[in-house]
């Protein structure tokens, strides 16, 4: 039997999502919380790759067990066994042929800059304190120039293992409220820290500190020529969508995060 | 010269306000700061002592120096030193004989209570997560009975050093906001672990686990009568106010405490 879950987490403890050696990962904690309860039989799939430090509001796991259990079976036992930054807020049957990763066709990230003058004592591990006057209007435009189909070179990550650059973004949209602006963006698939390397551009672009357009950047496919990778802090997976799945969203809790982040689109 | 600071701090990693041999205590890191700007000729004075866990967002400390430097050169020198936990929002000059703690007339605390059903993974530092329906209507009327000059004997943690057990509570002000129950609590000043008692004891009331009514207890005098201590991480002290002393308040920045907690009223 397959079965695909939904979880959040705070990557702060973390050394990212993906099982390391030597290192305390979040598919670590869920593998063993699922072999407590039931058979797991291979390793757990996952929609999304997060780097140490990074979050999620809606990871999408699944796995195989031949261990029959009620939806709510499975997430009282998880939960109960995970570490109080895990949790696991649905778990539904899939075809036995789906895959978290392999599947998705649209995953959805979101960065978050606070822009405040004094210290963001309280929200030191979910964003970037930004000190330098933003110039919104001109981060969204310089944005515009990354939607379709591109060879995003110049946003990859030196430890890319990927054989193509090529990458389709959907959208990037830029809000502010009150003291923090939120980039989110929504892609088919990303490089190796595209996302950050993306907002880093932004970032140095609309304060003034990048020369270089946009537009520039991306066609000379160097990725000397953009800005710097911004920190893993502001980070947070959103999610992913499947073709020719359903996925049974949480009702997303109405927590700071939801404040700041449009989850319920 | 005597200056008066206010200061922000999550005390999740702290030993707690006052400073303690072998602990890291957030006193230890103001004064640890303010002796490297200027001479600093005693130790600092501050408006409340917190517990280890418990966080402030405008705790008034004071201080005397012979250095005379301009606000803007404290601020900025001091939030330099400090750890990106604890943060100095605002720094003035005060009257020879002014004390943060034997001066203020009345202090406030806000405790924070999360009812929503999935684990708080962003908030866990900040919220105390209660499963159990809360019947708020009782839990207004239950603090109701507290308000007043009393004897608080029963909401007095074992550890209090204090000879007199009477203090004037002004105001208990129960809010709620989607998942979240704010209790604010207004006294000229506590017994040792005076509002983590009250909250819990109007926690177990307003659930139904505690059958005494909050004025049995209270008219008791005896701390076996009222509930269990809540845990120090969703408590904030709020601030202090002075008879004649009028101090500059920061504009409260606009996170999601500000969202929580009616900083501004």
């Amino acid at each position: 039997m397959r079965y695909v879950g939904i979880c959040q987490y705070d990557g702060s403890s973390y050394s990212g999502f993906q099982s390391q050696k030597n290192a305390s990962s979040i598919q670590d904690h869920l593998e063993l919380a699922i072999s407590s309860i039931g058979l797991l039989e291979e390793r757990i799939n996952y929609a999304g790759r997060t780097d140490a430090g990074v979050h999620a509001t809606q990871q999408i796991f699944d796995f195989s067990s031949e261990s029959h259990r009620e939806k709510n079976q499975w997430l009282k036992g998880l939960n109960s066994l995970l570490p109080n930054d895990i949790s696991v807020s649905s778990i539904q049957k899939a075809p036995e042929d789906f895959h978290s990763r392999f599947d998705a066709i649209k995953r959805t990230y979101a960065y978050i800059i606070y822009t405040g003058s004094t210290r963001p004592i309280f929200l030191k591990d979910y964003v970037f304190w930004e000190k330098n006057n933003i110039d919104i209007d001109l981060m969204q435009n310089e944005s515009n120039f990354l939607i379709g189909t591109h060879n995003f070179s110049s946003f990859r990550g030196s430890k890319c293992t990927s054989n193509n650059p090529v990458r389709t973004i959907d959208g990037i949209e830029i809000s502010k409220k009150e003291d923090f602006i939120v980039v989110r963006i929504t892609a088919n698939a990303y490089l190796y820290n595209m996302v950050r390397i993306i907002v880093g551009t932004l970032l140095e672009r609309s304060t003034g500190r990048l020369q270089k357009s946009m537009q520039d950047i991306l066609e000379s496919e160097n990725r000397i020529n953009a800005g710097k990778t911004a920190q893993a802090q502001g980070l947070f997976f959103l999610g992913a969508e499947y073709k020719n799945f359903s996925l049974i969203k949480p009702t997303p809790s109405n927590s700071f995060l939801s404040f700041l982040l449009p989850l319920n689109k």
